[in-house]
């Protein structure tokens, strides 16, 4: 069983560089500008996670070109012939995983449709390389009991082992089966017939993994520094310097069982202060307040120049805010890591 | 009347190059880092419109020193005196503009409150430069008709005036009023005693400001080029390659009278394919589809490789995702504009 993280969590090769000293063994990346980035700084086991179109098939090509084991996924049969046809033409033997369909959540196709066999035939006979099928049961975020996640991840499971399988009964090689989200990862109860787990979250884990259950407010890695600049003390806020550009204007915890606004108010050393939340955000101003009712002595509680931390509703979305993270190591010192912004 | 766009919306020089060539007299900004950005690409005439804590005064401080004509802005005694103070230890004398709360918005001290007395004093009689007093309506974005937009922009300006006529009535100076938000500068029926008018994503507008009824669809600069990569036939979905990372997690038209989703669908071209919305958005993965009802015909219609255009909800998030803009000139010619990011 091996594990490849989903890098564009952090999208930072710092991050990545830790995941791999844990044991990771290669990377899951949502754009072809990340696959280059972590390319350059090293790893060349890269699976790009998102439906391949022909129009990216020649930044593929280059970074395949460069060395690096870049695997590209599909699908659709339209797909898996550009693929084809374009490797054909450029003499290269593309890496293609088939994207299954685990969950209803977004893309992929469900093991029992004959789109799986079409495709698999497709990209075997047309001479790339078939190396696995693999899913994200995405609505695993939907869920936040023991049980339901162990559910839902014995269906992603049991949906990509049986589309192995039944590429593996029609004679096409499927040496790959490749699942997971934080949720399911995290909760499966077995692993039988899988080769590879991946999970993105978790290296930093939020408030809405916090709320799924797979995770404590005290896991959260990732928070923001912020600074109140005043109040409206008969309203009993305090306003603070981070709005939704440092918080981003994810709400995933709007329709969970804990609604944190935009976020959890913690004091500068990360203590959460459980009744505070940001419960309002304009670009540059975040309004801090009670969860429920008015604080009077909000002035003297948070004086102008107080600073706090505030945990995040989706590290992915608060993280890209950033251009870098200040890394707190064990001894103190804060570390600058860059982190990757755009396409 | 003196014009100041808040460059917030494009972080962009070169947008704001063309604003000043339209007749612009100064920038608004959101954070230092955009003050020295547009201080360095030539601007001096910068206002800093978000409450002045001790912490940044160095970084203020050191843009006065480099020839900014920057300008601060304080709502409490607190910071008030902190201003006075740091600006008289480091003999500077820093042009504070008072805030003004005319709406209940955000930030800022109500007209008729002792607290704007005493903070005008705490500044003229502290030594600082006390050069006006400033607002803006946020909460025109939630009206929708011309009556009411009409009544909001009254209310922003009598705030300002008043506070101003308050001001000056107690002996302080207060050669500046300035008022603003995209809604009410296009909406005021008139500008008594206000000396300067402040906007800024009408320079994009986007699908909030076409429900709020200051622009068309037309009207919106900016949008975001995506391509279909899958389908789910039978539930009418096509997948594109604009999530959230690409569109942000931006859902103000949720609460307004016509809820876009993540985005309008558009040809390729720029025109708008009215019943289509991305009604759902992952990290990398946006789900188009039919506003209402499964379009039976959507792989025929939307092929793999197709591509479209996306108008955003809300032109100051969207943009943030991206380190640049691709700018279409009149002859056809595509320019690459950069955009500033973090703080």
């Amino acid at each position: 069983m091996s594990f490849r993280p989903h890098v564009k969590t952090s999208k930072s090769t710092d991050v990545a560089a830790l995941q791999r000293a844990a044991g990771a063994r290669g990377v899951t990346v949502s754009t072809l500008l990340e696959a280059q980035h972590f390319h350059a700084a090293g790893i060349d086991d890269i699976l790009y996670a998102v439906g391949m179109v022909p129009a990216k098939l020649p930044q593929a090509l280059a970074l395949r070109r460069q060395g690096c084991a870049l695997k590209i996924i599909t699908d659709s049969l339209a797909s898996a012939r550009a693929i084809a046809d374009f490797g054909r033409a450029h003499d290269e033997v593309f890496e293609v995983w088939i994207e299954i369909d685990s969950d209803g959540h977004r893309s992929g196709i469900r093991p029992e449709q004959e789109a799986l066999l079409e495709v698999g035939r497709c990209l075997h006979e047309g001479g790339m390389r078939l190396g696995g099928v693999l899913t994200h049961a995405g609505s695993s975020y939907d869920y936040d009991t023991p049980e339901a996640l162990q559910a839902i991840a014995e269906q992603e499971r049991a949906a990509c082992v049986n589309a192995a399988l039944r590429l593996r009964a029609a004679g096409l090689p499927c040496p790959v089966v490749s699942i997971g989200s934080t949720p399911t990862a995290l909760s499966a109860a077995s692993l039988e017939g899988v080769t590879e787990v991946r999970a993105g979250v978790y290296v930093f884990f939020d408030l809405v993994m916090h709320n799924v259950g797979v995770c404590t407010q005290d896991d959260i890695a990732l928070s923001v520094l912020t600074t109140v600049i005043g109040h409206q003390e008969e309203k009993g806020w305090a306003i603070v310097d981070a709005g939704w550009m440092a918080m981003s204007r994810d709400r995933g915890t709007q329709k969970q069982k804990h609604d944190f606004g935009y976020g959890q108010v913690c004091d500068a050393a990360g203590t959460p202060l459980k009744d505070y939340l940001i419960t309002g955000a304009n670009q540059e101003h975040g309004i801090l307040s009670l969860r429920e009712g008015v604080d009077r002595d909000i002035v003297k509680r948070f004086p102008v120049g107080t600073q706090l931390r505030i945990l995040p509703n989706h590290a992915c979305a608060t993280g890209a805010q950033f251009p870098s993270y200040q890394a707190l190591a064990a001894d103190g010192t804060v570390q600058n890591w860059p982190r990757l912004h755009g396409w």
